[in-house]
Parts: structure tokens; sequence; C-alpha cells
């Protein structure tokens, strides 16, 4: 995992992030294909059922008639949403292009079009593309750059553009085109000698970087890197939480952490590393390496969430990860995931694989319902009071987090949750000079070509995360070696690989965690197989965190499990549950099973006194997936369960 | 403590609350006199440093000028502050009348007649006033209820013209009728046929309640009862948070516990009371005292504050209580007392005593520094890392709880802790027919008659809560027999009364918690003593109260002990410190002393697994009080202290 790719890839990879140097070179659609699985039936879901009720409700809320209004130049009477409305439909129309991408669906296609004609349309002659600035009755453009989202937004374009570019270089809708008018602005305006000023939620930085790969344009690329030089120098106004919200408290290289508002603070740290990647500025990268790890050793929950505070969706202090109060939104997930994945391409290290997995089935997958129509916005870890369902004709406040709704005020993560599944695909493996790196567990279809022009193709078989069995078959492959590399997740202590060459023994071997390697000359039908171990297990956490000290969690490979309500008898409420763990969590029945006491004492009329708490007899209580709570009507639930 | 007053008291009480019926009689100033010790010193820095601190930044900020804008009808113009910011200059002339009250001082008067003088300036011919409303381009009167605190100011109007009725009821400054013309015109305009609507925040019903009982005006009282019945039928738009914010989600007699924004509901609490004791309406009584039972069972923190949340300064859900995010706003725990004094008054139960003593000295008490001119707006039971100092040229923002600070752009509490701590004579004792109870133990003089007119006195000598012992000396009486009723706090496990007459024996007791009695026919020169036991004590968290388990607190009497880096060698960090239960907390040097241990490991990587927490070898640690915390420069600290 040293080497550096040196020569160009032989396809550019249709993916979300192609950077120019780094240690793995991403392997994007059309290289690799989830062929089912988990994410396989999330991604059915996605395409059948999610991005049209995504579509209808930007249609009947009116964010996307905003543009057609834009176009006759009746605004602003009529506008409808919040000042990042359009982002929604620049999210809608990127997951739009990654499933085209996928699928070759015609109807997709037919929407996509009649989606970008309608933006189009909005776009003034000289780039600018907003729907609620700039006009009589309007703000000015650019005068409200804490709040108004203007490049936000359009970071959010240049998103949909780059998928669109990659995954249909050829398309003749105009799209690229509208994006680099509006980037072309952005650098003309915001550039050296422009408005001195970064956007109060940063997301332009990681958009601009991508279209100037795209696109190849190091303007946009040196445009990003200004702003992201630009921020933590204090030219937002400050505010009641401090201009720590939105990162504009200390330059991006000083900081220790992240902090402020977490989509902010990653989609930011997100941007900085491709900035930091294009102009090999190895302390910045260095300094956000070292973020990063902080981040993970002190702000992150078990889920892989972040963000503690629901006051300003905000990162805690270290240590401040309290369970009821979990903002852990869906968004701030992603953005992780968007941060982990730039460094895992940067420097090909384990750790950022592992956190993408855990975030990737404890947050993206816990977030919508099983019928892709509903969503978590926040994600709590501990529900003590059973919620009521959404009404599915409203819109929801975000951070009712008690059941999934349909849809949101601020309606950021559907779309999010969207595009990232469409493009799912992007994150299973890489390539390096001298062979395939596998990262993420899922039946797929894995075709490349090594830099050296080598063809190599490999089926991954696996029913992961509910079975442990990770069988690699080679399918297609040149006499000469090469390396495959398996990730061995941090919870697999005890993980072995198998080698069944269709020449030679079986060999077995005890793999450490980390990447495994096995370099050799494969042959068609050659099997590499990976037993993780799957045993439950039970997790306690670090003495510093008080909310959940003299708690334990019971996780399962990369899942982590949650005791609900609707499993407990007699309307039982998961507040009264003591776990016993003289007895291991076990599995029966295909569930995960824990030994459990109830409390016996009545609340006290004052609640705090010389007694300590007693547990009554102990009897047995199943657990469910933290990523399938909440399925089953109102109830109660708590990842973190008491041993005390 | 069953009996009822049925006799009217031969004087009128000079308190904040008087009701017309109830199991006790309040004792207010005049009668009572606190002479000293841990309130009196307060009470002094109150009078000479507080007073003066709140005039000057009223003025500064121009919260008071507003006022002269307005009689010179320049307005909106010029005006500054918050749309609540005339409800200050409110509690500051209602601070400064009970200080006057107390002490005749003569600047303080020349005082108050001035801002009394410069606000009757301002009123307008019907009564109307308000510094934010119904001028050329300012919004309608009555246009905002939710957000507009009209109704809201003019409640605190009420209280500061009650205060001076009552301590200086001669007085020719016009404040109470400047209150009379503002109560009428609100209930001509929210009467029976007029606008069917409540204030956001609620606080006009207890100002009008008392109103009307002070000059005697049932019409006030009947307005308040309207305003407690109106609230919870919806008629304030639905927000975020919810209608619980502003307890306009379900009718009060319907509730299960306070909930929403603390200090909205504590003060809509005791306007109900004075509601339901007016009306003799039983059944809004019996859910008034179950909402106080429940909110003191399951939404309390061990300091008596209330209030978990920071994003709407609210009530969070059953047992949802974490100490870093603890708001318990200063205003809540007033409110609180508030709320308590008027059920102890109504049902004599020794409870709601046993909770105001405790939310004096762990809220009112911390709240401002030792100078009296910097405050805790939020009070939070563990701070992670050390703040900043205030500046004391700036306003801070509200919920910067790491330190106290000068001023507030919302400054509710200043002089909400001082116009409490200048009234605070009148919540030390009560009387009824047959003696005198006193509830809450502090050096004073205590001057009354019983109802038939016997002249009793006694005086109250002690160092509580630093000494245990608390000598009643009477001082007057008559031969006929009456009883003295004192608190057996309820930590006050193993207390003893001995009473020593001039005339016989003494005798000792062992009392449990409640009220002890004493009848007898005293004489003067008879002591009654009580001996507290002030032993440090650990408290145990009920099982649910998830975000301290594991940890205990160190109590001694009423005061709530916290660990403070202060207090730690080599600028050490609370938060490493695992508290060893075998040895109990000692006193030693005028402190209290646990048994501590370091945690001996570094943070991981990954913050959860495995492993347990380790804690390293024992040494010994002083605690602080909690109120005096955050006196000693910026620092960490924490008053749950954790066993693992």
């Amino acid at each position: 995992m040293t080497m550096t790719i040196t020569t160009p890839p032989c396809t550019a990879p249709v993916s979300p992030v192609s950077p120019t140097a780094g240690t793995l070179r991403p392997l994007g659609l059309g290289e690799v294909r989830i062929t089912g699985g988990f994410w396989g039936d999330r991604q059915r879901v996605n395409a059948t059922h999610t991005l049209s009720h995504i579509g209808d409700r930007l249609e009947s809320e009116g964010w996307l008639p905003n543009f057609d209004l834009a176009a006759a130049g009746t605004l602003p009477a009529g506008r409808r949403g919040r000042e990042f409305a359009d982002s929604e439909i620049y999210k809608y129309l990127e997951a739009l292009a990654w499933e085209i991408g996928r699928s070759d669906d015609v109807e997709l296609e037919e929407t996509f079009r009649s989606v970008v004609a309608r933006v189009t349309a909005a776009q003034e002659a000289d780039g600018y593309l907003n729907t609620n600035f700039g006009r009589d009755g309007q703000g000015a453009r650019w005068s409200d750059l804490e709040w108004g989202h203007e490049l936000y937004n359009l970071g959010h374009l240049f998103q949909a553009a780059v998928a669109r570019h990659r995954t249909r270089p050829l398309a003749d809708d105009g799209l690229i085109g509208v994006a680099r008018r509006a980037a072309d602005l952005v650098c003309d305006v915001f550039g050296v000698g422009g408005i001195e000023a970064v956007c109060g939620h940063p997301e332009v930085e990681v958009g601009l970087a991508e279209l100037g790969r795209s696109v190849d344009e190091p303007r946009y690329i040196a445009q990003s890197s200004l702003f992201v030089d630009r921020r933590g120098h204090g030219t937002l106004s400050d505010i009641e939480w401090g201009r720590s919200y939105y990162q504009d408290d200390q330059p991006l290289r000083g900081a220790a952490s992240l902090r402020g508002h977490a989509v902010r603070a990653n989609y930011l740290a997100a941007g900085a590393v491709d900035v930091a990647v294009e102009n090999a500025d190895g302390a910045l990268l260095d300094a956000l390496r070292s973020q990063w790890s902080r981040t993970r050793a002190r702000r992150t929950y078990v889920t892989g969430g972040q963000g503690s505070h629901h006051q300003d969706e905000a990162f805690g202090e270290d240590w401040e990860l309290p369970p009821d109060r979990a903002y852990s939104e869906t968004c701030a997930g992603i953005g992780s995931v968007m941060f982990s994945w730039r460094l895992l391409l940067a420097d090909g290290d384990a750790r950022y694989a592992d956190l993408i997995e855990r975030t990737l089935f404890n947050v993206l997958a816990t977030s919508p319902s099983a019928d892709g129509r509903a969503f978590f916005y926040a994600n709590t870890l501990h529900q003590r009071v059973p919620g009521t369902p959404a009404d599915p004709n409203k819109t929801s406040v975000r951070a009712s987090s008690s059941l999934r709704a349909p849809w949101f005020e601020v309606s950021c993560c559907p779309p999010n949750v969207a595009r990232t599944l469409a493009s799912l695909d992007a994150y299973i493996a890489t390539a390096d000079d001298d062979g395939m790196q596998v990262h993420q567990y899922a039946p797929a279809e894995i075709r490349t070509l090594l830099s050296d022009g080598r063809r190599v193709s490999v089926d991954v078989e696996t029913a992961f995360p509910m079975e442990g069995l990770v069988r690699v078959v080679v399918r297609e492959t040149e006499p000469e070696p090469w390396t495959l590399s398996l990730r061995i997740p941090e919870w697999a202590d005890g993980a072995v690989l198998r080698v069944q060459p269709t020449d030679g023994p079986a060999e077995a071997r005890a793999v450490p965690v980390g990447y495994v390697t096995e370099r050799r000359s494969f042959r068609a039908g050659d099997v590499v197989e990976l037993d993780l171990p799957l045993r439950p297990r039970v997790s306690h956490p670090d003495g510093r965190l008080d909310a959940v000290r003299g708690c334990v969690v019971v996780e399962r490979g990369p899942e982590v499990f949650a005791l609900e309500s609707s499993d407990l008898p007699d309307h039982g409420h998961v507040d009264d549950i003591v776990i016993d763990l003289d007895t291991a969590p076990y599995e029966k029945d295909g569930r995960i099973w824990v030994k459990a006491g109830g409390r016996s004492d009545e609340p006290r009329a004052w609640p705090y006194g010389r007694a300590e708490c007693v547990a009554t007899s102990a009897t047995d209580v199943a657990l469910v997936p933290y990523h399938e709570w909440g399925n089953r009507g109102p109830s109660t639930m708590r990842v973190w369960l008491p041993v005390v």
C-alpha cells in the first residue's frame, strides 16, 4: 500500500472522486458493479422508489418549480422553500446521473434531461444561478454569505455535473456547460482581487475541485484552494454559537479536530483533501489526517455518526457523545464517508475504510425506511418516548428522529442518501500499479485494467454482513503476478484467509486486521476466500465517554445492535432493562439475544439517594440491527445497554 | 400543618406572594429579617454591588433609555435590545422596591423614583406600555403574541408594582397607578369577548393575580384565570419545537409534568397555583401538585436546576438530565422556587421547602460571582473545556456557561437574581393560626402576630450551612401555648431537637424529616435547638438517569459539591479522575475530600472496544461547593464523579 500511481489509468474512473495523485486509484462504475445483497437491495429500492419519491416532492414542494419561475422572470413571487432548496435539485440530478450510469434506465434519462432543461433555463447570462438572490425584491447576489448558501448550492451543481460528465461524457444535455459557466463566475467574483470571503456552508470547495479534475480546469482547483485557505480568518460574522459553527474560527491547518456544524466540517475537510492532493500540499494533508484521527477517537458515535448537538447540528467537545441527544445527522455521516474516502485514496490506510464501513452500515443504511420513501434526518442512539408517525402529506421538522419521515422542511438528507447509494459501487474497490484492493464486501463484479494494461476480473460472492464468508473468484487474468488486497476489518479478530488455486493445494492462514495481500500468478478460477468472524461481541466505551458509562454495546461484524421495545413482552420499555454480562450475547433463530433483568424499583420521589440500583431476575431479549430499528411502528430504543 | 387560616392576619404580609387562602400565611419583610450569614452576605452584595451594576447596564445598553425615546415620541429610531428588554427594567424596579423595603436606603429610593418617572412618561393614554410595538415602523400592538413578549413584560411590571405597593403603600411615585392602567387595558383587550389568546411567554398570569390580591381587584384575578385556562388550546402558532415550548400544547389541567421552556413552564405553574387558590379550584391545584412531583422525580437536576436542552431552553423527556449539556437556567431555578413556594403556602408540605432549599443553595447562589457583578445564565454540571473570561465591556451570549459574565444579550437572569435576593427574607418563615413555621435556616429575626393577635418573636442563630446547629431563641411571647414548627430537611437523617426551657429541664429527641413541632407555653429566653447532621454524604442516581450512571455526587447539608480542576495538582483535568468509594468523603481543614484515582490509559484510536476502564493508584482531592465553582479563573468541573 505504499506505491503511487505513476501512469494514468487506462480508463478515467467513473467515480465521484478522481484524484490525479494518491496511493490508490478508485474503480468507478463500469469497473465495479454491486450485484445484490445488502447494498444491492438498497440500490434497487433507491432506483425504483426513492428517486421518484424525491422527484415528486421537489415538484410538489415547489422547489423545482422555483427554477421555472426564475426562467419566467416572475420571482420572487411564488418562490418556495429555504435558501438552500436549489441544492436538493442538484443532489437529485447527481443521484439520477449515477443511477443512469449504472442502469441505463430510459425513463430516468428522460427525467434527468427534463430537470436539466428547467435548471438551464434559469441560469442568467453571466452564469449566475440561484432562485433566491439577485432579483428585485430579493437580497443582492452574495449579500448574505453567512446564511445565503449561494456557493453551497453551486457546489452541489458542480458535483451533479461531474457525475453526468463522467457517466455520459458525450451527452448533449448541457449540464456540464451550465456548471462551467457558474464556476467561471465564481472564480471571477471570488478569485484573487475579488470578494475576500467564503460561504457559510462549505461545499463549493469539494464541488469546484472535482469539476476542475473532471474538465481539466486548474482554475477551479485554484479557486477551491483559495476558499480552503481563506476559511478560518473570520471573514464571516460572529454568531451566538461562534464562528466555529462554519469553521471560520481558525484556519484548517491549525485545527486539532473537526468542530462546529458536522456536515459543514466534513464537507470542508473532504474538499481540503482534494486541494491538498492536487497541490501536493503535505502539510495540509497531515493536518487533515490528524483531525480525522482525533475526531474518530473522541467525537464519533459507535455507529460512525457525528454531531452531538441539536442546537447547532454540531460536534460537541471531545467525549461529549450523548446517545439520547445524538444528532448524528444522516448528511454528516455521508460527509464523513466523503472525507474518509479521500484520505483512503491518498494513503491506502485501512482505518479509513473501517470507518466508512461502520458509517455505511449504521448511518447510511439506517436513514431510509425499507420502502425507500421515508428517512431519518437525525439518528438518535436512544429513543425514550415512542414517536408519532409522520404525516405523509406534510413536511416534518428535521430533528423529529423518533420515526422516519417522507420529507423535511430542510430536506438535505433524502437526496444525499440517494446520490450516495446510486454511486456506492465506486466505494467498493481500488487499484494501484500492482493490483486490486477490495475495501467493502458486497456481491460484486470487478472488471478493470491494471496500470500496465493487463485486464483483471474478479467476482465477489458473499452474504455479508449476514455471513462472514467472502469468496473472491478470479474470472479473467493474465499470467504475470499481481496482488489482490483484502481489507480485514478492525472488528475481525481471528479472520482466516484461504487461497484455493486451480492448479495447486489450498492454503489457509490467520490474518490480522488491516490489508491482507495475496500476490501470485492468478489463473481464472482461482478462489481467495476470507472468513470473517461474526460472533456477536460486547464493546465497552472509553471511561471518558460519560454519557454511556456503565453501558455496553453489542455488535456483530460491522453492524451495531439495538434493543427496541417492539421486542419486549407486554409493551416493556427499554429503559427498564439491565443487561447481565455473565451470559455472553448469542445467536438463535437468526437473531442476537442477550440476558437481561428488569429494574425492580419504582422511581422514587427524589431520584438521588443512598440506595444503589437493583435489577430483578433475568430473561432473554432479542436485539435488532440498529439500521432496522423504527420499522415496526412507534417504539423506544437504545443502543447502549446498561449493566448497572 | 392541616389547619387553614380562617381569620385575616393582623398585618398584610409584605411579601411577593400573599394568597387570600391556604394552609400557611407568609411572613414578609418587617416580620422576618435575615441578619447575616450565607444569605445575609449575598443580600449585602446584592444591595451594594449588583443593583448599581444592573442600573448601569440598563442605562448603557439603552434598554432604559428606550422609555425616554418612547416618551419623546421618537421611537422606533434608536431602540435597543430585544423585545423583552422592558421587562429587565421592571425586574430591576422590583429588586429596588424590596431592597428599599429592607433597608430604607435613600439613594436607592432616589434611583427608584427616577426610573419610575421615566417608565411612567412612556405609558400611553389608554394604559398601553411597551417600547417595541404600536408605533409607526413597529409591529402593531398584540400582533406577535408568540414572540413579542408584550404581556410578559407587563407581568413583570405588575410584580414590581406589587413590591412597591406592599413595601411603601403610601408612596406617591405612581407606579401602582401605571400598573393598574396597564392591567385594565389587558383586561379590556384580552377579557371575555376580546382577543382569545395568550402570551408566548407566561408571566402576566402570576403578575395579574398578585396585583389583584394587592389592590383587591377581582377583575385582575379573573383575567389571570382566563389566561391560565386558555393556554394549551393551540391559540399560538406551531413552531419547530412544538407548542409545548410555550405550554400551548395541552391544557394545564391535563398535563403530567412540566414541559417545554423551563422558565415559561414554571412561571405559568406559579400563576396557576395563585389562580387555583383564589378560585378554590381543587382540581387545578391537584394537577399542579402532581406535575410538581413528577417534575421533581424525573426532570430535576441534583442541584434543583431544571431544563436539559440548550436548543429551546427546555425540559427534556423524563430521565433526560445530561450534566454536560445541563441548561439549568438561573431563571428556571427562580421560577421553580416561585412554583414551590406557592404550593408550600397552599399545602404546608415540607417537600416544597426542601426543593426550595436545594434550588436556592445550588442555583440561585451559584449564578452571581462573589462580587455580584457577573452571573451564570446557564448552570452546567460538567465543564469539560476551560472557558475564556467574559469581556466586561461586552454582552455575552446567554449559554456561555463556562464563566460568569457581567451581562447578556438576553439578560433576564441578573435582575431576576437581584429581585429574589432582595425579597429572600419573605421565604424564611410562615405562620398559621397556631404558630410559626421556619422553613429555611439563616440567622434571622422573626417578629409577628399570630392570627389571634398574640405577639411572638424569635431569633434564629445559626452558621448554616457551614454548621448544622440552629438555635431558635424565643424573644417575646404571651403565656398561651403556641406551636413552633421547624423543617427537618430531606437530607437530615439523624437530626436531633433539643428544647431548653428557661423554667425546666432540657429535653432532646431524634426527629424525622418533615416538620417537627414543639407546642408549649413558651417563655422569653426559651431555646429550641436543632442539630442537623452535616456529614458529607454520597448520593447515587436512579438507574434510569442514564447520563450519570456509574457516578455519584457528594453533598453536605443542602450543598452539592463539585470537583474543580483548580484543586487538582499539575493542571489536572477533572475528567481523568475516578472516585474510590471504599473511602468515604471526609472533612479536613474546612474542606471535603474524596479519594480518587486517575485514568491510566491513554485515549485509544477508537474509543469502543473489549477493554474495560482502569484507574491508577489513588490520591486525595478536595471538592468545592458547587455554588463557589468558577471563581478561580477558567477551569474544568464536574458534579457527578465517576466510580468506574
